[in-house]
Parts: structure tokens; C-alpha cells; sequence
């Protein structure tokens, strides 16, 4: 393994073989900005697969940072507790019109205006181009240099936690993305005994994972130490394959719980489960996973669908008023009974498992992304139904969490968009695209996530916001907000004190 | 689906369509011994998945089974506690020369005689040919038809019962064998998402998952209500793959508890687990797989390579007595720490794991069997090296087992032997043997699993047991598991109240 430094000079450096597989080399004028890339077995250079900043994108050089360069003001932050939250699911590349950290700033003032307290900002670790949701991320510790890089997401946090706003990230631990993927070059990263939707699965149990695991696993300490995060959301954390018998989850949160211990402050750590399995958010001693909460999808399957009743067409499965019950109570909707859509029996009951384990919305970016033509819930139901939608999810006993714009009815599409470099790749996602969603028969012409248009045409148009229409929802959510902060029944995420009755098909009444 | 009778007429029915994909038929001159096939799909014939019996073995036609011909004498057995078990494993085409269940019944005095009160019989669901381990077989609800079929193995289960024995069999859950293989043909019982080392893995979480639930859920039941057995040995469950938030452990044991309170006797199930991980034995309410024992294969591994030095090639990570100490107090020997064979840190401790959910044992027919020549300690140890290991085994805190002919200690070997019928097949298992075994350069001729003489060469010598050297070994077992039985520190699995100090070396105190 030889360091390969092209900036600010060039140089190659052989490195010494470590124990355990690794490499490793001391540089006595090694400085912030240097950049640097591995030659693993003699042919070609690669960037550095724990790289903390990718300036020229994935393929190019990794860039040495010195995280003490910035100087935090937060020393008094402690987090929020996790159930006072209000989140905002944010996608930084279209948030603003500059699609960066510091072009989110100056507009926290008009989310904490109504009564946002906690960001979930999707996936930022270094992407192919300048356009991603970022799950095609292949660098977990660096920050997306098109938003700023390292020191922009700083700041952001930094801002955000001057107002008494929490920064949960997500996070994705269970594919890499498959462009600027060099991560085979330099160790048994991957396994090929189970797979995932979008790629290699990680190895989390084969030969060789302890390196893999500890990769993974010190990843929110980064977050945590480096970025002052608050939180993450993981991504799809069931297609992450583990029968070790102290799980990849009890490793990673047993190092979490030492390092909080001394920080002083608690870290949150929100699951998407697609399990419908209490166990995602119970303790590690009691054979649970130990998530503080989960994304509760059923919600949105039973209360979407009976808002949009076009919608049963993707969530076969939903339609009845006593599923949207049953979120209320229960939480999981399908708690073991035949689910067509998954041709088998499906999921077990949450009853049990208070309500401030679990996540609810009636819109995100998959589900509004993860529509042909990208709409958004205020495009699919009239204005009367975006506010009983607004309702239904922030007085219900659970963590709501807004998909950004839908706090004012924003209308713009949020569109499936990359930005590849390998032609083949860009063909492959394109014709992936239009065969996944082949079943619903769309008409007209196909977006294209290539395109910079399918970008452009998913930002927030801010000039709405102070538009009469949208600003009577605004008000509304600020409202339901305040009510939810206010009134103690609103905050009690205790099951048993919450009845929720159906009026035949087309009413329900939530008494909490 | 077409149900294609054979016998005694040919005819061919056209089956119903029912729910679920299933397809029914009822006939009113079905008789006992009446053979067919079904036709899935227009093209060939093929035998019954759930068949009872496959008289022509695993190509030829099922056969419709009566199983109120058979009279049980055992009314009043209620079976033994597992932990007062001393089991034997048996496999039945090597345990006599006849290699019948018959003619296991007279040897039964044998047995009990040095106080032997459990058989653990290896898998008998019906196999290619009639010689194999049984671990090919492919029908996991027909008894081998070479063994004496359904009638022959109620007539030796009845016979143990009479004789104060408790009867366990083998049974595969976690793939099919390779020939005699139709599954495929009628239903999804297969997955692509995993694989097991010895074929497709069965289809346990998919779609269409909830019929392959049923059928192997289904399986205990049907050998404790029809075969009277006492319980299961479950092979290999590592490689059963299910991320259902019901798990199948869970379903099947919620099954076979309803059954056993009406039946009014205990079932029991025991694993073999190569997960080293205590939640194999603990209850689902603890996210427990809910076993009532597993394996212990660390026991034998330090035991194993302390009483034969040569016995380190094959285990490399064993050989101190520290370990052996561990398996006595802790169970687990490698609970965490990295473990050079596995490539990866390994396992968890079962400290706080109740002996009486651990079987031990210092051979079966792995540790034998999957050696390049089968063979037992007793020629790899001395005559005193053998009454070290058969003491160490029967004084331990764990439930004991012993593998047919340890007993006297047996000298033939325990090959491994198959008699498959497809020539490609047999090429395949004998070439798969040998590259298995490449690493261990192994000196001479190769034995041929599809040579008759392999099986031949396996079978217990009789003879032997009766010559002044086995008999002496003989007495030892039958003294130490009488001791076992009479003092009640030796039947103590209380963990807390033993000792086990290492003397160097060379030596170990154990303290009960």
C-alpha cells in the first residue's frame, strides 16, 4: 500500500503493514488541505475510503481536514429530548435555490417561526456529481463537497443549534452507492451471501468483518464528536444482514453510550425499519435492536390512502378507516395478518410500545420521490384535506416529522434525480427508473433523474411561502404545533390513554 | 394439478384449485397403500412433497399411509425430562448389520444396560439410495423406506418407550438434498436471497413464504402425534435465514406448546447452532430462539484437541486448557474474542446459561464422520485417553451424548457415504469431498462416499462389545453415567456452584 499525495506537492510514500489487515504511515508535515490517494496493489490510485473530505468529488483525491479549525459556539447545546421533537426532513441540494449548508441558515428563523425543532437532513456523505438524494453516497465520513463540504455542514449545525434546533443525519450503512465505489480495492468490505436493492451488501458477519464493523460502527462518533450532531436516521436498516452473536446495532451503541456518558449529552439514534417488528426499538437486553424510534411507514400507508383514494393503487393493502385506527393505537398496522403487496404475513403487533418509539408523517421524500412525476401530497388532495392531513400527523401520540415545503403546501414535484459521470450507469438508472414504476402506466413523457431539469424543478419556490394560500397553511401547521406543545394530552405518547373510534369509512374521532 | 394414481390402478384426477396456491382433491376409494404422483404442470410426474412414504424411494410415487394400523403399547409413557437424559446418537443404517429400525429394537438392552435412556437417531426423511448420513434427504415427512419405512420406525419408537427410552430424531429444516429434489416444481419453497453450504436455502421470510411456514412448522407435530417421538434435534439452524418480525422458531414452538398441553408430555427441541450465541436457548418473550438445548460443540473442541495434540490442525483455535476449564464453567470457549478459523471476532459469553441447555460430548458424527478416514477417538487416543474423555464428558454440567459404538469404544470408522444415482452428482460429492479435505494432504487412496464399502466399513462390530478391552471401556461409561445418576452434584447444572481450575497445562480440577 503506498500514500499517494498530489497536493500540495506530489509524493509517494510507502506505508507499513499493520496488524489486522491495515496500513499504516506518519507523516511529520502532513497539513490541513493536503490531498492524497492510496495505491493498494501497485495499479492505480484511489481515494481513501474513510476520506473526511472528497473536494473533487468521488473520484478525485481525498482532502486531510483539521476538524478544530472551526470554533463552536454550541458549548452550552445539550439536545433536545427526542420525543419534544418537531423534525423536518431537509434535502440540502434543494432546500434553497444555492443548494448548500449556509444557504439553509438564514431560513431557520422561518422554520423555528413555526415551531420546527429538530432537522433530518438526508444523506450527505460524498456523492457521484452535484445531484443525489444522496443514498448513491460512497464516502460515510465525507460531506458533500457540492454543499459545502465540511466546514459548510459545521456551520449549519452550528446556526442551527444557536436556535435551539436539533441536526439529526441520515445515514446510510447497508450498500454503497455505485459510482466512485472503490471500496473492493482495499478490503472485504463487501459479501456476496445475502444482497440489497441497490448494491453489494456490506459484510456485517463474514470473514474479515471486524474491520468493516468497526468502520461502521464509529461512524456516529464522528458525527457526534466532529459535526456535534444530535442524531441519526439509518437507513433501511433491514436489509443490513448480521447473526453475529452481539449484533453490528449492540457494537455500534454500546460505543455511542460510552461516548455520550462522557459528552454529557444524549445522541439519538431513528431507524427505517421495513420489519413491522416491535424488537427495532427494544432494548439489546431484551433481543431488541435498541433504536430510540422508528419511522412508522404505516401511518402514512393509512392515513395517505384515505386522503387520496388514487393512492390505493401503490399501497394496495390500505383504504380502511380502522388501519388509520390502528396507527393510532397500535402503531404497526400490519401486525401479522396476510399482506397482499408482500404475499405473505407481515409484521407483529406494536401495541405495547409507546408511542415516542416511533416516527410519523404523511409525506417524505420517498414517498413523495418515489412517485413518477414526484408529487407532493398538496398536488394529490385538496387544501381541506392537506390541513386534516397536517392534523391527523402532528396530534398524533407520536414524533411528527414535516418533508420539507409541506409546512406551507409547497407544490413544486420532488423529482428522482442523479448526476452519474459513467454513461452506462446513467442508461442503467434511467431504464431501472421507468421499469420500476412500469406498472402504473404513466403517461406522457418519463422524467429523467439525469437531467439537471429534474433538479431544478424539485426546489422549494420560497416566494410561496408568503403567498395568501400557502400562508394559511403555515399558519395552520404553526398552530397545530403550538396546540401540541401546549396542551399536556398532546405530549402524552402513553397508548392506553388514546381511543381512536372510527365513524364508518369516512370519519374518525382521536380522543387523547 | 393433476393427482396421477399408480397403484393398484392407474388413474388420473384432476385436482381443485383452493386458496393459497394449494390444490385439493378427496376421493372416496382412497386406500392405504395406494401410490401416486402429482403432474404440476402438464409435464412429468412427481412424487408428493408432504409424502408419508416413498416406497421406490425419492423418485418413485408416494404412498397414502394409515397411521391408526399401527397399535401403540407406550399409552403410558410421558416421556423423560431432557435433563435427565443421557443420549446416543444412532444412525440407523450402520448401528447393525441389518441397518433397519427393526433390528435395532434387540440391541435396545444393550443400551439401557450401561444406562443410556435417549436415542438421538440421525435423519431418516427419505434419501437417495439407501445409504447416507441423511442429511440428502428429501422428504422430511416419509421415513427412509431401506430403514423399514413408517411401520418400522413406530415399531422401534414403541419399543423404546416399553424399555423406559426417550426417542429424538434429526431433522433438516434448512435445505433438501440434491437428488429426489421436486420442490421446485410445486411452490415457492426456495429463496435466492441466501444460500446454505449444501444447497438452496428454503424460503422461511419471502414472498409466498407463509405455505413453507406451514410445512415445516407442521413437521414436530407430525412426529410427535404420528411417530410418538419426544423431540427434535434440529440441524444446523445458523443457516435458516428469517427476518420475520414472527419469527419461524417462534411459530413452530407456538404450535407445538397447544399440542403438548393437550397431550399432556413434554417435546422437546434441541439446536445444533454454530452461532455461539446464548439467545438460542433463551425464551422469544427475551428475544430468545426458545430451544430447549443446543449443542455444544466448544466442549469437544477443547476437549477434543487436549486429549490428541494432532487434533490442533483441525482446530486450530483450540488446545489450551484455560479453554476446557471454560467450557466447563462458561459453556462458550470463544464468546467474543477473535477466532483465527472464523477470520472475526466470535460469539458471546453463556456464562449465565444453565448447564441443562447445553448438550455435550466428545465425539458425534460430525467430529468423527468429517474426517478424511471417520476416524473415532478410539483410535486417535488411548485406552486411557478414552476413559479421560468419557469422564470429562458424562461428569460435566451439561446433558451428555454419545455417539453409537463410544460407548465400547469402537474402532471402525464412521465414513462418510452416499449412494446417489446420478452419475454427475456422484463426480460432484466425491470431487467436493476431496477439496474439502485438500488443506489436510491426506496420504493414500481417498475414500469413495459412493462406494458400498465406505458404508460396509462404518458399521458397528458387534462382536467387539463382548472382548475384554471394549468391555472394559463399556463398565467405565455404565459406572460413570450410574455416578451421574446417583449423586446429586453430578446432576447439579447450576453453574455457579462448580469449579474448574486448570493444573498447568497438563491438567484440570473440576469441582461439582
Amino acid at each position: 500500500m503506498v500514500l499517494h499525495i498530489v497536493h500540495p506537492e506530489k509524493r509517494e510514500v510507502k506505508m507499513e503493514r499493520a496488524e489486522w489487515g491495515y496500513f499504516t504511515v506518519e507523516l511529520t508535515d502532513a497539513v490541513p488541505g493536503m490531498r492524497y490517494l492510496y495505491i493498494p496493489d501497485g495499479e492505480g490510485s484511489f481515494p481513501d475510503p474513510a476520506s473526511h473530505h472528497q473536494p473533487e468529488g468521488v473520484h478525485g483525491p481525498s482532502e486531510v481536514i483539521d476538524h478544530c479549525t472551526h470554533t463552536w459556539r454550541d458549548t452550552k447545546w445539550r439536545n433536545l429530548p427526542l420525543q419534544d421533537l418537531v423534525l423536518y426532513e431537509l434535502h440540502v441540494g434543494t432546500f434553497t435555490p444555492e443548494g448548500t449548508f449556509e444557504s439553509v441558515i438564514p431560513k431557520l428563523s422561518e422554520l423555528t417561526e413555526i415551531g420546527i425543532n429538530a432537522l433530518e437532513i438526508m444523506p450527505v456523505a460524498q456523492f457521484p456529481g452535484n445531484r443525489n438524494w444522496g443514498y448513491d453516497g460512497v464516502f460515510p465520513y465525507a460531506v458533500q463537497n457540492s454543499y459545502g463540504g465540511p466546514s459548510g455542514l459545521k456551520k449549519l449545525v452550528d446556526a442551527c443549534h444557536a436556535k435551539g434546533i436539533a441536526v439529526y443525519l441520515d445515514v446510510v450503512y447497508n450498500h454503497l452507492g455505485p459510482e466512485g465505489n472503490y471500496f473492493g480495492k482495499f478490503g472485504p468490505y463487501f459479501t456476496d451471501t445475502c444482497s440489497t436493492p441497490w448494491g453489494d451488501a456490506i459484510n456485517f458477519d463474514g470473514p474479515h468483518a471486524d474491520g468493516v464493523r468497526e468502520y461502521y460502527s464509529n461512524n456516529p462518533l464522528y458525527w457526534l464528536e466532529h459535526y456535534h450532531l444530535d442524531g441519526l436516521r439509518l437507513d433501511a436498516i433491514h436489509t443490513i444482514h448480521d447473526s453475529s452473536a452481539v449484533s453490528f446495532w449492540e457494537l455500534m451503541q454500546n460505543k455511542i453510550q460510552s461516548f455520550t456518558e462522557q459528552a454529557g449529552k444524549p445522541f439519538y439514534l431513528i431507524a427505517e425499519s421495513d420489519l413491522n417488528d416491535p424488537k427495532v426499538v427494544k432494548r439489546p437486553e431484551a433481543g431488541g435492536f435498541g433504536f430510540s424510534a422508528q419511522w412508522l411507514d404505516d401511518f402514512h400507508h393509512s392515513l395517505y390512502v384515505l386522503l387520496d383514494k388514487k393512492g390505493k393503487s401503490r399501497y394496495e393493502d390500505f383504504g380502511k378507516m380502522e388501519q388509520l385506527a390502528k396507527a393510532y393505537t397500535d402503531g404497526f398496522v400490519h401486525s401479522g395478518e396476510y399482506v397482499s403487496f408482500r404475499k405473505k404475513k407481515f409484521g407483529r403487533s406494536s401495541a405495547s410500545v409507546p408511542g415516542n418509539h416511533f416516527v410519523n408523517f404523511v409525506q417524505n421524500h420517498d414517498q413523495v420521490g418515489n412517485r413518477v412525476r414526484g408529487e407532493r401530497l398538496s398536488v394529490l388532495v385538496g387544501h381541506e384535506g392537506l390541513k386534516l392531513a397536517a392534523a391527523a400527523t402532528l396530534l398524533a401520540p407520536y414524533i411528527p416529522m414535516l418533508f420539507m415545503g409541506e409546512e406551507y403546501g409547497e407544490d413544486a414535484p420532488f423529482l428522482y434525480f442523479v448526476s452519474h459521470s459513467d454513461e452506462k450507469l446513467i442508461k442503467a438508472v434511467q431504464e431501472g427508473r421507468k421499469k420500476e414504476f412500469a406498472h402504473y402506466k404513466t403517461e406522457g413523457t418519463f422524467p429523467d433523474p439525469q437531467a439537471e431539469e429534474s433538479f431544478e424543478k424539485s426546489k422549494l419556490q420560497w416566494q410561496k411561502r408568503k403567498q395568501p394560500k400557502y400562508q394559511q397553511l403555515l399558519k395552520w401547521h404553526q398552530k397545530l404545533i403550538q396546540l401540541r406543545r401546549s396542551l399536556p394530552a398532546l405530549h402524552n405518547f402513553n397508548k392506553v390513554d388514546l381511543q381512536a373510534q372510527p365513524l364508518g369509512q369516512e370519519g374518525l374521532v382521536l380522543i387523547r
